[in-house]
């Protein structure tokens, strides 16, 4: 078990946390709260100076932690599949204009093929963008899904197939996310962690929690606290690999975009310390 | 990949599918149907003569396949525990009534409580009401379920566990259920089957699809053919292991238990040919 948190030296939230706010309140207010990382969602840089708002990100005292996010490679097309490798290396190019060190890749699937044909297009999808990232020093952290996205959103929906498509490609710049959220369930998840550690691949770990009941697949994820999710074991589970980066907020919740933010962010700032 | 289905021979529709319909009407619609076998849900037997409604089934030309569902062993306290224990007996005396072989178990889980924990009291009950069970001739069938109902309703879920927690009862009385909607997403469905085949447990296989996009996590299954699930795939590889009993149509939809029952069941008919 991990120990209980006393500072939010590593703390990151999630733009999409704050859904609400346009990224300039949300630099504000996260560095107001002492939240001293933000992993910047690629909607809430529509219409901005990109290399600006990075600096504007360091400037409130706050480290890019990563861009979200890449990936959505399997398509049924040929053209649908160069689409998403044209759409990645923007990605790429926009993490090293943010300078962001890390994009998270939601991996994708098509529900018109095996599962079996996605994870193939994944792994070509990655292949193709690595000589890209690895030339602007970006990394890709592969975030294995839950499976109840495996129909549309991610053919990879455990930290092993993350592990075996990582071994697969086999670079230092290829590695994975580990999410509470997705994973908490997976009786390999220690394990699994352990062998991440080993392979030097943990590069980002997010946190949540999972109520019941859950509502809605994609938008009623709970604050930390609010659900059944072991966060402080896992987060124990990953601080003995070595890692030793920002434990980042990732919370998608209609209910909680409903309110204030400003409150929803202290609450954020309480539950991580209490919670986590 | 399996034969196409060319008959209804190996139909059983579960009394769930048709859920606005009392068991009297589905009885004599399925049997006009060429439906096959019946699964019970044991709240379509409230108030009735169990004994009776089994023979009005045989009676119809149909086989009781089985009764669903017992389980939910874990809760948080020992009087929550001898409850869920004492109810699965209960459902052992109307599956013997019933005419019921077997008994599909919805494990259980407890947000409360680590998973492991309630993995431990699934075993414990399993092994509790088993003599019982073997006593009245009736088969129990752990269903590993989605692991999107970690939190509350099945902490058993993938094949491997199932397969892992029947190898620990070691008992010709238990064996799983194998339904392609919890299980269609893992990359060691295939493997696991040969597992289960190889300890002859298979013993039962539940059909239905997986929508794009999902909107409610419980009822909003699709028909078969409605979905991404490569159906006619895994009914290949239990059929691999000599199964050769029913495939049963088991949908929870708000959507299609709103419409006309009679219409819906004729289109099970065509999907189950079709699709299946």
């Amino acid at each position: 078990m991990a120990q209980p948190l006393t500072d939010t030296s590593k703390l990151c939230v999630h733009t999409i946390t704050t859904k609400p706010w346009p990224i300039e309140t949300a630099i504000d207010r996260f560095a107001a709260h002492g939240v001293k990382g933000m992993t910047v969602w690629r909607d809430a840089l529509a219409g901005r100076n990109i290399a600006a708002t990075g600096q504007r990100i360091r400037d409130a005292g706050m480290s890019v932690v990563s861009l979200c996010r890449g990936g959505f490679f399997p398509a049924l097309t040929e053209a649908g599949r160069q689409a998403a490798i044209d759409n990645n290396r923007r990605a790429i190019d926009e993490a090293a204009a943010l300078g962001a060190p890390l994009i998270v890749l939601v991996c994708g699937a098509a529900p018109g093929q095996p599962l079996s044909v996605s994870r193939q297009q994944i792994q070509d999808g990655i292949e193709a963008v690595l000589p890209q990232a690895a030339a602007a020093g970006v990394k890709l952290a592969v975030e294995p899904l839950h499976p109840m996205y495996a129909d549309s959103r991610s053919a990879i929906n455990t930290l092993e197939q993350a592990n075996d498509i990582c071994d697969a490609i086999n670079s230092p710049w290829v590695g994975v996310a580990v999410d509470v959220y997705h994973l908490w369930w997976d009786p390999h998840l220690q394990a699994q962690i352990r062998r991440c550690g080993e392979a030097g691949r943990i590069f980002a770990f997010h946190i949540c929690d999972w109520r019941t009941p859950t509502e809605d697949l994609l938008n009623d994820r709970g604050l930390m606290g609010e659900g059944c999710i072991p966060i402080r074991q896992i987060r124990g589970w990953v601080e003995e690999t070595g890692f030793d980066s920002f434990n980042e907020v990732e919370i998608f919740s209609t209910r909680l975009w409903a309110g204030d933010q400003d409150a929803f962010l202290g609450r954020v700032v309480e539950a991580y310390l209490a919670k986590s």
